[in-house]
């Protein structure tokens, strides 16, 4: 895999160098963080201290961090009847976004009957009005919005949606996924009542996530019962190595926080204009804020199966979409419920970057890029003359 | 931690070095395994290595193999209303012996209406009779035993239970997570329906571990929803590295059973006879077939919290009973189930070994024992004098 650019950070973000000595150290240890013995404690402390990571970057408090094996069991344990806030009732249905995750879109355990889905915009974020239609004069909700899609990174107005949210008596869960390391996530600044991280988009191991509560929300049932770990709301041993892991990612995505997330945005910026000049390139949720990293874009007539694949032989890893669900080619739920034509959704590729995308690997991508659309859509030409 | 000595192998198993190996290397990976780029396609076949390493330890077909966060999840997936094999009804009751891990006695996705407990006898062994009295003649029942219980070692009479449930009409799962690595663990000679695996019980990482199925059973829903990974049945992004862990971790267990087994049983062999010079050490479980690694001991009139610190401060990692829930002090329910008093059951302190153990660990490890049992018991002959 030498010489390989890698531009497909939104699916999996490599490991950073720290996190990567930190798992090397706990993968030595050898005890059982519930054992009382000092191994056992100091497999706990690891645990506690990438909890305390978690609370202090999104303000929350440590007790209130739930570790799981991933974004989509947090999410999945998000989305359970019986949530609520101080004395409010508990919702009994929830409301999702168009856009938001399959994990998500799949209803936790809400019944299909209970689920209504929130329309957006064109530009790929929430639509307000409808999101209030939906809420208004109805039972309270759970509601679940994404703070960026994964696909477009568009970023989603979740302070409206908390006032709205709340407004009406119901509750707020935020998959901050995709979000979280290169935007802030401050659980009292958004409003959310629950909030679903994953490690693996921030330069931590993959499977391993957290669930992390807001002050005052109750009723969470466990999805994984029979041990008292993380204060009883989910058993089973620890994954020690991965959650300390998943702190460390915390900790040094937080500090590289703001002056990564400039440089990244220029790399886009200069990634986007040289995509542009293909001629009838469209880059997506252009008029949306957008992450600092991430850019979905397509010419009429390319076929994102062909792009990725030309990429990927061109040395360079690009994604189609989610990678999220194995081997589906299916179009984008997030860009037909943007309303976009099959010319644009058939033929949308991701790139995404993150801390290792150098000014080169853009050049590179740039190359790449011009000799698959140049040939892709001359030989469309070919095939529709 | 220089000079400690680890006794609490069945809390949790020290990582083999070859484990460590694989996992570093898998964690340099960058692909997400369900992404089709090269990288993707990587990560993809480190999974499906471990996959193949699982199935043939077990006897089973590879896409019988599904990987889960670890031997929790694998048990709440296992015991879901629905499960059936070939035509047969599905099961719609559960049956577990009383001495299984609290994450089967807490039932999965059965009511507590629908879940009855079976007895065991006084070595710690499933009482048949008792089983079969309650399978006979009523509805299809998933019925749960382990293959060795993690706090004596007593192993079951898994094939046995298997005539008498197969000819009642039902289903049977096995959690052999204490079993696997330590003995012979195959899932026809079994006679199971469903298996469940844990990594960091046989020298893999926590957070990893499986469900396996058996040929012809059908209807497991999945807990996780959302993505097509793990054919469907469990979404999420794999835990990549975790994974080719538990499979690193699987090939080196199974190359070395047969004469660590050996080894180990000498080894506790000698422990057990070093224990036993203490006037009224009781080993349980000893009129039972047991794992080679694991001695449950008491004297009466110890108290287990207390010898497990004796231990600790004197260099030496033990447990009291099982250590899967966080700092719960409470006489332990398979000692319990076995009809035990509790001057034996309050003093049962748990000494499980594994590949590192050395006959000078054994040998330092009475020497505790020796100060420790006869110091406290000297105490407890002064406080009841």
């Amino acid at each position: 895999m030498n010489n390989r650019i890698y531009m497909d950070w939104n699916a999996t973000t490599p490991l950073r160098p720290q996190v990567r000595e930190v798992m090397a150290a706990a993968l030595l240890l050898v005890g059982n963080p519930s054992s009382v013995h000092a191994e056992g404690r100091k497999a706990r402390s690891l645990i506690e201290e990438a909890r305390s990571a978690a609370a202090s970057a999104l303000g929350a408090r440590p007790r209130d961090v739930i570790f799981t094996s991933g974004g989509t069991e947090a999410n999945a344990m998000a989305l359970q009847p019986g949530l609520k806030k101080g004395s409010a009732p508990p919702a009994e249905r929830l409301v999702v976004s168009a856009i938001e995750h399959p994990s998500v879109l799949a209803g936790g355990g809400f019944g299909r009957e209970a689920v209504e889905v929130a329309d957006v915009t064109g530009s790929g974020t929430i639509d307000l009005a409808g999101l209030r239609k939906l809420l208004h004069g109805r039972p309270p909700a759970l509601v679940s919005v994404m703070l960026a899609n994964n696909e477009t990174g568009a970023i989603q107005p979740i302070s409206e949606v908390a006032a709205i949210v709340h407004g009406e008596g119901g509750l707020l869960h935020v998959d901050a996924i995709q979000a979280f390391g290169k935007i802030e996530v401050d659980l009292g600044g958004l409003g959310a009542d629950l909030v679903t991280l994953s490690a693996h988009k921030i330069g931590g191991p993959q499977g391993v996530g957290a669930l992390v509560l807001g002050e005052g929300v109750s009723g969470l049932a466990p999805l994984l019962r029979g041990g008292g770990q993380e204060l009883s709301r989910r058993a089973g041993t620890e994954n020690v190595a991965g959650i300390a892991g998943f702190g460390a990612a915390i900790g040094a995505a937080m500090t590289a926080l703001p002056a990564e997330a400039a440089r990244l945005e220029r790399l886009r910026q200069m990634l986007e204009e040289g995509l542009r000049q293909t001629p009838g390139a469209v880059v997506l949720s252009e008029a949306a804020p957008r992450l600092p990293n991430t850019t979905l874009v397509t010419v009429p007539g390319l076929k994102a199966e062909t792009a990725v694949i030309g990429f990927d032989l061109a040395g360079i890893a690009v994604s189609s979409g989610s990678a999220c669900s194995s081997g589906k080619v299916q179009p984008s739920h997030v860009l037909e419920a943007m309303g976009l034509r099959p010319e644009i959704t058939q033929g949308a590729v991701r790139l995404s970057m993150g801390w290792a995308t150098s000014d080169a690997d853009v050049d590179r991508c740039l190359e790449a890029w011009r000799k698959l659309a140049g040939g892709l859509l001359k030989e469309e030409g070919r095939n529709t003359a």
